[in-house]
């Protein structure tokens, strides 16, 4: 709090609040989807406070409510994971460059982009200020900054495994990699992101599919109950699959421009690791075999699909169980004594919506007005939003705007806890159910080559026959930028005409131009 | 569960439970403390599986048991550095070479133990089977791997700040850092290592060093109240300071063979990073300033240092509030009959101890036998064992073990959860008190060389007067390996002649030996 004989507020207070707060304060810099969806995005990621680009190339900063919506993320999935039988544990960020080549489809996939690490010592520049590179501290071997964990983990469980009673192992690490991605976009694709990897041994193939099975479900339930957002869940096509993966298992987004977004993996691995590391058990029966694994994960790239599914032209909506905060109070006032009445009656309340669990942010600040702060707080998908002067304080009534709709309403304040509680609720269900809306309008079925293009251009997800062959597959993505973003699990089986090549096909695969 | 028609157990109902359990199952390939304390460390660093060494040189794996501890640290300090205001971000794990130049102490640190990278591709070894590193893909500038954010975290801030508005800014990261050390040691000493580093911008000196002061006794909480370790709060000497510190705080601990451990610690940056990165603001008169920071961070070495404050020959010793599991319960049968019954009475103990808030194991496999799992769960440091057979069950007992003085007792069942809750709190309160005693038991006066050297063979924590100047300290370490571990806060003044020089003194440090 300042001092208010120096700092005299400036706002005042109207019979009905909203009537003061300019209708769109930040629209004017802040570009819409229709405009410029690339631009809207980036708008909402650096005005909201959620990342910006660093000194480093294709390395972002994650700003603190960025990175809180982020801790949410990993709040829920942490337990999810640990209902589900997983602990967590730490492995080193290197991997010796020999690992990499002992799978020889990972290698293929992975060694191409990546930091290398070749000295480990600086030196004063002998030539001028600062420093070099110390020439003479160079790694008999190079380290690889980890793209993904599955060398390193897997030359460790070789040691943690003899026998059937050492399985299953199920561990999960949260940790950041690095991936020398040539293009890079703030959260969907950065040179390090952070992520958490699952990764299991089992004794069967079969438990080691039940547990790729089940991770994409925690997966799905993860995005539909928490992101508010529908997802397809699917098997990759062989061209998509996780190298070193016997089959990749996804979940699909479809994001408000029309695009689609692989929200996580879940990777059945076979007996491939196990091979390339030479890793065996004793079964119950005293015979020597390779052990089953699975690997499974998802990213930051969460909070873009987050961003993108649900923001709107006012700027980021959040849904209620991943915002930082659910609730801002925004008090209304004209002078001290005023400011400290309606200032006590919302740290009631606060206390009250406290006591039922839900996250609370009073923003008492006499350094901004009330307007301002209503801006803020819309731009950066508050959920709900109360605000409160002297007169509701009189009326025992407080007005509350849901970002979801804008929509403003006067509450009594008696049971108010309940009351907003019902509310958060009422939004989350709402954001589900219109991206879900949104999903079944802008999924397609194609039956021709042509319809199939004039779709793509429309954007969404297209349904089309494939003839089953990565040659095709390729060849649609040349043309057409786009992929086969999942084969359904479960699809339906229908006769049908692959709609590049015309030859047979038993089911539907699903197309997208992707992120 | 196995089947019992084809594993039948193998072990039986005794009156007294623990005639059955050997004395001391582990203790055969197991270190004691007086024989070889450095072997006894890690044996439980690896027997009570917390972590290993991996494939990469310096590299621990922090495996699920381990890493379960340094969760329970995270969640308790993440909350004490949210409860006294700040938030979380992410910065880069890369720093541009050029940035650790630019603050002419830190470059000193740090630039000679550090990862560099130098490229950002690998491809096809053309000689052979493998890849090797693609020349041409050479970064312009080489990155390193952070050992610390202070340059990288300055060089973000400046877009943060312009108005004394915008300040104070209090961030935390939770991270990886790697520093290039040529002696490590699981946990408290390793070439990567996970740590937090708050690091925080003010408008004044005077709001820095507060908060310097304020996250030291955060720390010192942490330690006494969790960690159940006692430690003394000072200031380093100059020697010692941090990189670019104009002020290092620190809390130090003394380790069962008489050596002091670090355990974290907070540095008053002055505006040394914000003159070296620009950062300016515009102070409430209008006037251009430098930034006042600080930075603050704790580390796995803290595991380490829970080990080696607790710990006995028997293995592992934890205090409850940092324990992954604060009580098991190891059921005790000799069929399918018995088994059922003890573990359902096993089921309801567990409910009754979790509604109360105790985490609880309910060891009910039938792979192990009840006097393998009483040495696992010893040796691992489980503060609570509960054995129930079906003779308690008959008679409304459990057989309760406390780790920490090895004590058996039969416990009535009636209010079970409060029993226990008291119990685990008189173990947390048991633990600091030996700690305690230990230290002061282990803390002695210097007055002359001769005393001082004694002294020191000893171990401990030793008070003697000091010159002041680096020289002497100097040449103290170097002969005698002692180092100034702090000058605790408000020190005692009192006239005296330096140990080493001879020349007059004002005050008594703290020197010791040290991890």
């Amino acid at each position: 709090m300042g001092d208010f004989s120096v700092n005299l507020p400036t706002c005042f207070v109207s019979l009905k609040i909203t009537n003061f707060i300019p209708k769109r304060f930040m629209a004017k810099d802040f570009s819409t989807r229709e405009e410029n969806y690339s631009k809207w995005y980036n708008d909402i990621v650096q005005k909201a406070g959620l990342a910006e680009n660093s000194a480093v190339r294709g390395c972002m900063v994650i700003k603190p409510y960025g990175y809180a919506i982020w801790e949410k993320m990993q709040a829920a999935l942490d337990k999810m994971f640990k209902d589900t039988g997983h602990s967590n544990a730490y492995f080193p960020i290197f991997i010796p460059k020999s690992f990499l080549s002992k799978e020889a489809d990972h290698v293929e996939g992975f060694a191409k982009e990546c930091a290398v690490v070749t000295h480990y010592r600086l030196k004063a520049d002998p030539d001028g200020k600062g420093v070099v590179v110390d020439e003479t501290a160079r790694l008999e071997e190079e380290l690889i900054v980890r793209p993904t964990s599955e060398t390193i983990i897997w030359d460790t469980y070789r040691n943690w495994i003899q026998s059937y009673r050492d399985l299953p192992i199920l561990v999960n690490q949260w940790a950041n990699v690095v991936r020398w991605e040539m293009r890079t976009r703030m959260f969907l694709r950065t040179a390090e992101f952070l992520w958490q990897e699952g990764h299991t041994a089992h004794a069967t193939k079969q438990e080691a599919i039940e547990e790729t099975e089940r991770m994409l479900g925690v997966y799905a339930d993860f995005a539909e109950n928490f992101m508010a957002i529908p997802v397809l869940k699917g098997l990759k096509s062989e061209n998509e699959r996780f190298a070193g993966a016997v089959e990749t298992y996804c979940i699909e987004a479809l994001m408000q421009d029309g695009k689609a977004l692989q929200a996580g993996t879940s990777h059945f691995l076979g007996q491939n690791f196990a091979k390339a590391f030479d890793v065996q058990f004793t079964s119950n029966e005293g015979k020597l075999e390779h052990v089953w694994a699975t690997s499974w994960g998802v990213s930051t790239r969460l909070v873009g699909a987050l961003i993108m599914a649900h923001s709107d032209d006012h700027g980021l909506v959040l849904p209620p169980r991943l915002a930082p905060f659910q609730v801002v109070i925004v008090p209304i006032y004209k002078n001290k004594e005023q400011y400290d009445l309606v200032c006590e009656k919302a740290r009631q309340i606060m206390g009250s919506l406290q006591s039922k669990g839900i996250s609370v942010k009073l923003d008492d600040r006499d350094t901004h007005k009330p307007g301002w702060k209503f801006n803020e707080y819309e731009f950066k998908g508050v959920p709900v939003r109360i605000a409160i002067g002297p007169r509701d304080v009189e009326n025992g009534t407080v007005e509350i705007a849901r970002r979801d709709t804008l929509e403003k309403e006067v509450y009594q304040l008696a049971d108010i806890e309940n009351k907003v509680d019902h509310l958060l609720n009422a939004i989350q269900d709402n954001l589900y159910t219109k991206a879900l809306a949104f999903r079944e309008n802008n999924t397609f079925r194609a039956d021709t080559w042509e319809e199939f293009n004039e779709l793509l251009d429309k954007g969404g997800f297209i349904l089309a026959h494939w003839d089953g062959t990565g040659e095709t597959e390729q060849k649609i993505k040349e043309e057409t930028k786009a992929t086969i973003r999942c084969i359904p699990l479960d699809n339906h089986q229908e006769e049908g005409k692959c709609i590049y090549s015309g030859k047979p096909s038993r089911q539907r695969v699903v197309f997208a131009r992707a992120y």
